[in-house]
């Protein structure tokens, strides 16, 4: 029997670290989880993290080979392999987590980009996106991520970290962003940006809603895409906001990069046409005319729960087969 | 002696056609032009074009070989080798200027696209952008064009019109754009912008000045341009304004293509630190702070004469060292 070449995808989060085994076609062998924040040292991390992988491919039967790893992180940088600063995490300067994992693991390829990279590339190698050159992935979760793909290479810039589309500006001075300045697209559209939404309708409309019991700290994206399912009108609008918001913005981005396709993925995604429908109504109404209905934006069809450890290790198959 | 390589460089313009024969260090052998809209015929003008081309080449005493032809043209399309709609022209409909050209000349290759990209690769070639993978070059005419240089090629997007940077919306509603739309970013900054953001400083201010003298119709950039040098202060706000917003808008651009450097280019780039000054402050105010101090804004240094020439010969050159 062939002997089996693996990859190993790693998903870095704030909160959690998961870790799988995957194949070529994206056939998970195993895989693993635990708390990022459990070890005060960096070190340490990495070694459990060494530990984790190793005893998924002491548990899979068939012969195999770890072929090379791939690591989708925050603020991670494609060009050094480092993870800069990372708001999320507890250890801080620059984390040179490629170089460490490639000398626990006798140095095999590793390569490491930010979570939205990552997920562009898991599009293009097991998603939608197989067979395009040029295509952009958004993530809305707790911030708006994005990943460019142009000439079928992932634009990672001059300096790696290309592709905050989430920080270019919607409407200067209004509302305060997490990166230090005020009006960024995130601050409109992402989780918090739908509630931010949510609540300037309470103030300027007198429509009845539910979402009028909620406290600001309490509401979720996830009430108001409740709410919203349930025929409540401020829900309905704060989704339509939103996607008037983020469609505008996708014009733009199309006028600059010009994509075949742009998927929408993540937490706020999942709320499916709620978002989707006015998001292209808007992005078709900005569009200059000679890019008007020729421009697919649909969602992403990687399975939520392993999309991020499919990213990781599409990262590492492409550096593999480069 | 050994045969001596060249390329023809043509740079179709509204108003005229230049064409050149160049060498692959930019040294130009001869020169010619003629008015575009001379002939009704879009196949007689690829004959004279042919013919003018040919005597040049006749007129060089050095034994040479025209390896390929580079075309900058509006709305020139990299990959269809076709001029597409461009209002400036009398010939409508999709012109496959590429294939023509290319049969008139026994199979050489033939390249086109727009004069922004055009530019750009003028820069990577001949001018300051020599060895860098990612930069932007933004022409400041007319119109604002935007060529972008991504891992070292031309970003062509999907369908060959990628870069349109003029055409993401400064202010919706506001301004009316010649694409049909309103608001658009080349109708503040460009040539035409420059008026628009004086005659509403006029409007807004009581200062003094003396392109209060002059009718909308009269007024150029280089009325603004002199004025201010001559201090005069509602030229000098009318740069600033519209430094101050092309740096906003630029700010965008780098959150998300990352250039290592953006070159300004074109008659309103002319006006130097009139125009880059209050472009560079405001872009840096708006930069995510890991950006702030890293990006170059810098004037073009290619001869603006020869520029077209030389951006469409070096897109020539380029393909030919594929």
């Amino acid at each position: 029997m062939q002997l089996k070449k693996l990859v190993a995808g790693i998903d870095m989060g704030g909160t959690n670290t998961v870790y799988a085994l995957v194949d070529e076609v994206g056939t998970i062998y195993g895989s693993g989880t635990f708390p990022t924040n459990l070890y005060q040292n960096f070190d340490q991390y990495i070694v459990a993290l060494r530990d984790g992988i190793l005893d998924l491919s002491s548990k899979i039967e068939r012969e195999h080979k770890i072929m090379g790893i791939g690591i989708g992180a925050p603020n991670g940088n494609y060009y050094t392999g480092c993870i800069d600063s990372a708001a999320n995490l507890i250890w801080k300067g620059s984390l040179p987590m490629a170089e460490k994992l490639k000398v626990l693991f006798g140095g095999i390829p590793v390569v490491l980009t930010n979570d939205a990279n990552a997920a562009a590339i898991g599009e293009m190698i097991y998603g939608s996106a197989k067979g395009m050159k040029n295509f952009v992935v958004i993530t809305l979760g707790t911030g708006l991520g994005s990943g460019f793909v142009v000439n079928g290479e992932v634009l990672y810039g001059h300096d790696g970290f290309a592709g905050e589309f989430g920080h270019i500006s919607y409407k200067r001075d209004s509302r305060q962003c997490g990166c230090g300045r005020r009006g960024c697209l995130e601050t409109f559209v992402s989780a918090p940006g739908l509630k931010r939404n949510t609540f300037e309708l309470l103030i300027n409309e007198n429509t009845q809603s539910s979402l009028r019991e909620f406290t600001f700290s309490q509401m979720t994206s996830k009430d108001v895409a409740i709410a919203a399912q349930n025929g409540d009108k401020i829900a309905k609008m704060a989704f339509e906001m939103t996607g008037k918001i983020l469609g505008e913005a996708l014009a733009d981005l199309v006028a600059i990069t010009t994509p075949e396709a742009i998927f929408l993925f993540g937490g706020l995604a999942k709320s499916g046409n709620l978002i989707l429908d006015p998001t292209r109504e808007s992005m078709e109404a900005n569009l200059l005319s000679l890019w008007k209905g020729k421009v697919k934006l649909q969602l992403s069809n990687l399975d939520e729960d392993n999309a991020a450890i499919l990213g990781s290790s599409a990262l590492a198959w492409k550096e593999l087969n480069k």
